[in-house]
C-alpha cells in the first residue's frame, strides 16, 4: 500500500514560497523534533541531570534508533548502531573488513565515490603501510577491476553527483567469488531507495541520517555488521563505549557483544533526540514506496526539463533499475544556474564541476513542486538569468 | 578580579531540592541553551535549510568555538576545532605524534588514565603493529619513566578518579628533554582549573565539553595542535572536511591548513548550538578565579567530610597545586553509599571499584550547597543508611 504522503508532508516545516529539491543534502526540519529536542534538554538534561543516561534510556538511544534504521535498510535488529559521523564510520568498516584478509592489500572503490570515502581510505591505507592502497576505477568498470588482490570493495550505492545506482547485489556476489568482502556506503540510499542489507549479503555498511533520513544538520551516522562478522570485527577505533563492560573501567579493552563494538565515545544525545522524531515520519512507510514515487516524479521532472532546456545534458539514467531518487543535469555553467534558481525559490545544490543536483524527496515533495520547478528552470535557462556576475561568486560552502 | 558566582548560577537550570555535585560528569542545562538550541532548528535549520551551512555560519562552528575554548586552556586563535568525541581526537592526536617519532615505538601513560584513552591507545597500537605498544606505569612513576624509547606522553591531567592533577609544564619538559612529545587530556582540566597549553609547550591536547563546559550531554569535544606541529601532523583520520578545499571534491586528499586538517566530518550542529550558548556564561570569567573557589569549597567539604565520616577515605591530594577542583572519597560500599545520597537529592557518582567522586563547580555551587551535602553525607555515614539491598543494585551506567 502506498504511504499517503499527503500525511508525510504535514510532519514538515517547509518555508513559504521555496520548492526544496535539496533533500538529499540536508532533509528539512521535522516539525514532531522541536519538541521532542526541547524536551530532551528540559526535562531530561535540565531535571535528570547525569541519571538520565539511565533513567531517560540515553546510553541505549545508539542501539535503538540503529534498530530503527535498520528497518529501513533491510538489516535485522542488532546489527546497526548509532554514532560518530560517516566518515569515520567508513574508516571503521574499512579497517575490520582489513583485518579480515589480512593477506590482501587492494581497497577497491570507483572514481564516482564521495571524497570523503576515498580521502578516510587513503589516509587509512598510508598508516598501515606495507602495500596497502585504495586503488580507483570508474563506475562501470568496477565488475571487472574485483580480483584475488582486493581484500574489500568500497562502493557508494547511488552516487552524489549523479545518482546512479550500483546493482549491491550483484556486486556483492561478485565480491565475495573473488574472495574479497563488499562494504557499502549508503549515504544516498537510506531512506531513498529499497535497500536489502541482509538480502544482498553485504558485509559492512554505513550511512548518514541528516540526508533522507532528515536528522538534521551533523545528525548521527550509522555503521552495520553482518551477524557473521560481528563478533570477528576487532575495532581498530577501540573507545570504551564499544568496551565489553563501559563502565567496569578495566584497564584493558574488551570488545563488546557484536554490533556493541562499532561504539567509540558518548553518544551526541541532542542530535539523537532530533533524528528519533525524523524516524517517526517513517513508521508505516516503506522505502520501495518512497522510491517507486520518486521515480515517478523523477520521469515528470526529466521529460519536463529536458522539452524546456536542451542545453541541459541529463548526468542520471533513465533506467528505474540504475538510479536512486535524485536527478541531475550538466551544465558549464551549472553553479550560476542553481545561484539564479535559489533566488528564486527552487533550492538544489551544485556539485563540481558541472553538475546540477535535485533531490526528489516524495515524503514532502509532490507533482506541484516538480511542476513548478520544471516552469522556473526553463525560464532561468531560456532567458539566460543566470548570466549575472553575483551568480558566479562562489561561496564557501556550494 | 573574582566572577559574581551569584549571576553564573541563575544561569543555569537547576532542580529543586537537588543538590548536583556531579558537573565533572555532565554539566548542567545553562538557560539560554534552550532558546539558542530553538533557534538553530527553526530559524536555520527550518527556514534556511541547506543554505544555513554558509548563511548561518554553521561550517565556521567549529573554529569560532574552538577560539572560544582556546581562551580557557591558554591556546592561541586557531590552534584548537571542535568535532567527534574525545576518544577520536585522542586518537587523531597519538597518530600525528606518533608520525613524529618514526623511530620510537612507545606511547607512555599512566595506569590512572580514563580507560578510553589506553583503549584507543591499545587499538592504534594493535592496528600498526611492528613494535608499537601503550605502557603504563602509576601517576607518580611517569616522570621517571620517562626515556628515549618513549615517542609520546599521554597523560590526562586531572585524574578522574581522585581529582589528582599532574604537573603539565613539568612533565613537557621532560618528554620534550627526553625527544618525547606530550599530549595531555584536558577531560576534567578544561573549565575546572587554568590550562596553560602554550606556556607549558603541550604538543597536542584534547578536551570534552559536556563536563566543566556544560555543553550537554554527547556535546563535541576539541582537540589542539601546537603550531609548530599543525603542518606536519597529517591526519590519520583524513575526512573531507579536513581537506584544503573540501567543496573541490578532488579524488586525492591534501590537508587543509593548520588545526582545519583536524576536522573530520559534518560537525553537530546542535550540539555546537548548545555549547555556544553554554560558552556565554565564560565571558568576563576566568578559570583561574573558578579554580580557587572550587579549591575553598573543595578544603570546606573535605574538612566537614572528614570530621563527620571518619569511615571515609579522602582520595584526593589536599595540597592545592596537586589537585583538580573535584573531590573523592573512598569506600567499599561507595556504590551504595552513592545511591543513598542521590535518594536525597545529593547528585555525585561512583567510580568502580570504590570512589566517591564530588564535583566542585563553583559556577553553580556555593558554600550552602557544599554545607548541605556535607550533612546528607555525615547523616547516611552515621546511620549505614546505604546498607538497604535496593543500593546495591549496579545500574548500567554508574
Amino acid at each position: 500500500m502506498n504511504p499517503d504522503f499527503a500525511v508525510t508532508r504535514k510532519m514538515f516545516e517547509l518555508p513559504e514560497g521555496v520548492i526544496y529539491l535539496d533533500g538529499n543534502s540536508l532533509g528539512p526540519l521535522p516539525k514532531a523534533a522541536m519538541a521532542r529536542v526541547a524536551a530532551t534538554m528540559q526535562d531530561e538534561w535540565g531535571q535528570m541531570l547525569i541519571t538520565a543516561w539511565n533513567r531517560a534510556g540515553w546510553m541505549d538511544q545508539p542501539r535503538v534508533l540503529g534498530d530503527r534504521i535498520g528497518r529501513l535498510v533491510g538489516a535485522a535488529p542488532g546489527t546497526v548502531v548509532l554514532g560518530d559521523t560517516l566518515s569515520i564510520k567508513v574508516w571503521q568498516a574499512l579497517a575490520a573488513a582489513l583485518a579480515l584478509r589480512p593477506e590482501r592489500r587492494v581497497i577497491l572503490s570507483d572514481t564516482g565515490n564521495f571524497p570523503s570515502d576515498l580521502y578516510m581510505a587513503q589516509g587509512l591505507a598510508r598508516l598501515l603501510g606495507d602495500g596497502y592502497r585504495l586503488v580507483t576505477v570508474a563506475p562501470e568498470d568496477v565488475a571487472g577491476a574485483i580480483d584475488e588482490t582486493v581484500a574489500v570493495t568500497m562502493l557508494t550505492e547511488v552516487d552524489y553527483r549523479t545518482g546512479r545506482r550500483h546493482d549491491m547485489a550483484a556486486l556483492t556476489a561478485l565480491a565475495h567469488e573473488k574472495g574479497a568482502l563488499a562494504f557499502w556506503d549508503l549515504a544516498h540510499s537510506a531512506g531513498a531507495v529499497a535497500v536489502d542489507l541482509a538480502g544482498s549479503g553485504a558485509d559492512f555498511a554505513a550511512g548518514c541520517t541528516y540526508k533522507f533520513l532528515n536528522s538534521g544538520p551533523g545528525g548521527p551516522a550509522f555503521i552495520y555488521v553482518a551477524p557473521k562478522h560481528a563478533q570477528m570485527a576487532l575495532p581498530a577505533l577501540s573507545g570504551w563505549l564499544g568496551h565489553e563492560a563501559p563502565f567496569a573501567f578495566d584497564p584493558d579493552y574488551r570488545p563488546g557483544h557484536g554490533i556493541d563494538r562499532m561504539r567509540v565515545g558518548t553518544p551526541a544525545i541532542l542530535q539523537m533526540a532530533a533524528l528519533s522524531a525524523a524516524l517517526d515520519v517513517w513508521e508505516g512507510v516503506e522505502p520501495a514506496a518512497v522510491h517507486a514515487k520518486a521515480l515517478e516524479l523523477g520521469d515528470r521532472f526529466i521529460d519536463g526539463v529536458l522539452a524546456g532546456c536542451p542545453m541541459l545534458q541529463l548526468a542520471t539514467p533513465r533506467d528505474h533499475g540504475a538510479r536512486g531518487s535524485q536527478v541531475s543535469f550538466r551544465h558549464p555553467e551549472g553553479y550560476a544556474i542553481m545561484q539564479a534558481l535559489i533566488a528564486r525559490g527552487v533550492i538544489g545544490d551544485f556539485r563540481a564541476p558541472d553538475i546540477l543536483r535535485f533531490g526528489i524527496t516524495p515524503l514532502y515533495i509532490g507533482v506541484n513542486e516538480i511542476d513548478q520547478a520544471v516552469a522556473i528552470l526553463t525560464e532561468v535557462m531560456r532567458g539566460r538569468l543566470w548570466d549575472r556576475p553575483e551568480y558566479k561568486v562562489r561561496a564557501a560552502v556550494t
